[in-house]
């Protein structure tokens, strides 16, 4: 788990502002659920390898041999899923929601890969049109252009298109998920090793790899033998003739090896990839299921996901600077702290942020702490200057001094335009 | 633990943006910190009491009888002193820093009380003049303005004021502790209470408690006996004289029974309360000691927490919509899909944050979802419009519809100004 200092909390907090005011644009509304939900909520929703990484807590903290009824969540799909069956009410029909928050998993950290992390989800729960599923692909591909990742590759499938030529390769439909697990790593370790994945469990697949990878019009016609065939290719055409006019600097193409590892996945799914990025930045798809396993009724979702710890060091966030402050008030001695207390408040009060120096070191140590916080501008004002109603501005990256009459202060720093 | 829907979200968002504005305008840099900490961080600082208070977690997650190594942090100041300590190159040394987030205590929910809240903490690391002290009172009396709660009252006190008062009653300065912590009963139960308690303790107070609460000339000149006395009260009188001239629409007064809980302050502690709150809304002090256990070298530090859970309710914040959306586009048919989305891509382009209707009803429940979500403005376009160009607009609130141009959709919009 990390901590992150001022400014990586502010180049973090900058991409993450662009994101959610691109999701409001959509309007998509936040949600915050807590970070612990119960045990049983999450326990087996992540499959078996999954239930290993889940945090547990006891409920009652430290006392001795209680067993732990909480958990640290470990998505935030989970939580959504239980407030829309826990307030039906509130939730209304339709509820499209964002929420970017801290998940966390008891993963043997690797490099690049951490316990604690944030996701940064898009939903849109109750609505089963494709019109939903383009929403989610648009505001994901809007806010990766927003933060600056342009030129990204939207790729489309179906988890239908998947069965459908499983189906038509006479592939045992009760092994569907090792036959998605399996595929789900082609981009890692190429069609051979999957082929030969699939061969240990007993399963050819080799066929059903090259028609994967071969050419679409063989593709096409094999899928138009099935009803999941038919229905999944009509599926990702919708989807891609919706998204493709208006995605930003994107392409979008069907992607019919595409299998996203998860369980949940019922419908069209999709990853996105910009330039630079060997694996995908964002991603998701249309997950019917899940929602009724906590509701006790049908509900239709689709959502999806920005990569968000892969996208902020691709993003060139301008560099941010420790300190939030425009201008340090320099104290000159003690009686000065009156002074310089006062000056600093009638430039907070003029919208300049201002920090008055607040150990007690000598005006050298002061302009050095300004500089190396990122203060551009320092105020300084000894005794023959005050007798004077002047105040000097020092600029801390030119070294140049102005001396400024007292009631003209927040007006010349504003004037100079110095943030 | 809590969930926040969509418009408590946003309420709560607008006042914690505002106190963030103000802690930057002072120049306090944001800091993030894990959930959890190392569990021999946390542990013992917080009393007894505390301790079992403490969520724990085994770093492994899962795994079957393993010790916990990790908790979830119990407050922002105890990982503030972790950080000064594991950083100091970083840190500098002076640190001002913020952090709002959540803390975890599993203590049995009451009223009012939950097991994940927020705090809301600036300190001052590195500085010890009494600058830093009031820069700590001003930000968040500022703080308190900003968002709206005016009028408040700061009490300040020393440490040293009220170990002055105890060695000069002749009480055992081993059981400063214990008296302290019933003073800070005080407002809770009364001086006969408190009196009381202190008897059954063997502590002899009826005479301390007067002085605490009789005239203050009387006080003032016993703690002039003494130098914690004498000390305390400069540190206090100091405080108020730099603090007085530049709160907003507050008042300082000294309050010598003030105590404060906890058990690491060392010096000036204040608490400030506004109209309508029976207890403090924010408060802090000087903690000299705390970041020195972690360090290994005397740092000193002054740091102050907004009550902010117990702000939100105070502050009468505009209402919230659910949706972020001003505009609801809605859906007319299947064929209308593309140029829905398009319609609001163009809005979204234009600055005006837009939602398409992403279900299959009929255009009057479209309209209802908006009026629900709170979106004022609805969209429509059926086939004799698109026709002739032509666009309707439904303000939802007034049920009033105009027809415009398809071409200067946008700009009518932006014109009405409804958001």
């Amino acid at each position: 788990m990390r901590d992150f200092l001022p400014a990586e909390v502010r180049a973090r907090e900058e991409v993450l502002a662009t994101v959610r005011g691109v999701f409001e644009s959509y309007g998509f509304a936040p949600l915050q659920t807590p970070a612990a939900e119960r045990l049983e909520i999450l326990w087996g929703r992540y499959g078996e390898e999954g239930d290993q990484l889940i945090f547990k807590i006891a409920q009652r903290g430290a006392k001795a041999g209680e067993e732990p009824d909480l958990a640290l969540r470990y998505d935030l799909t989970v939580p959504l899923a239980r407030v829309v069956a826990e307030y039906p009410g509130r939730v209304g029909r339709i509820f499209k929601r964002y929420q970017i928050a801290p998940v966390w998993r008891a993963d043997r950290p690797a490099r690049g890969r951490f316990r604690e992390f944030y996701q940064c989800d898009v939903d849109v729960v109750g609505a089963g049109t494709g019109l939903a599923d383009t929403e989610v692909v648009l505001v994901l591909t809007d806010a990766l252009a927003a933060v600056g990742l342009k030129g990204s590759e939207v790729r489309v499938n179906s988890r239908r298109v998947l069965r459908g030529l499983i189906q038509s390769f006479g592939i045992d439909p009760s092994r569907e998920a090792e036959v998605l697990t399996a595929l789900d790593k082609l981009d890692k370790i190429g069609a051979e090793a999957v082929a030969e994945e699939l061969a240990t469990r007993g399963l050819a697949a080799a066929d059903l790899l090259e028609a994967l990878t071969g050419p679409a019009d063989d593709l096409r016609a094999r899928l138009a033998a099935s009803d999941d065939g038919r229905e999944g290719l009509a599926e990702v055409d919708r989807l891609t003739e919706l998204v493709a006019p208006l995605v930003q600097e994107a392409t979008v193409c069907f992607s019919p090896a595409l299998a996203r590892g998860l369980g949940y996945y019922t419908g069209p799914i999709f990853e996105v990839y910009v330039e630079g990025s060997a694996s995908a930045i964002a991603s998701g798809g249309r997950y019917d299921g899940l929602i009724g396993l906590f509701a006790g009724r049908d509900v239709p979702a689709v959502g999806g996901s920005l990569g968000i710890e892969r996208i902020i060091p691709l993003v060139e966030a301008a560099e941010q600077r420790e300190s939030p402050a425009t201008v340090l008030v320099a104290v000159w001695d003690e009686g000065s702290r009156p002074d310089a207390l006062a000056t600093a408040s009638e430039l907070r009060a003029a919208g300049i942020p201002t920090e008055v120096y607040l150990g007690d070191d000598r005006v050298g140590e002061q302009l050095g702490y300004a500089a190396s916080r990122g203060i551009p501008l320092a105020v300084l004002r000894g005794p023959r200057e005050r007798e004077q109603g002047l105040v000097t501005v020092r600029d801390l990256r030119t070294r140049a001094q102005t001396s400024v009459a007292e009631a003209e202060l927040a007006g010349y720093i504003k004037q100079r335009g110095a943030t």
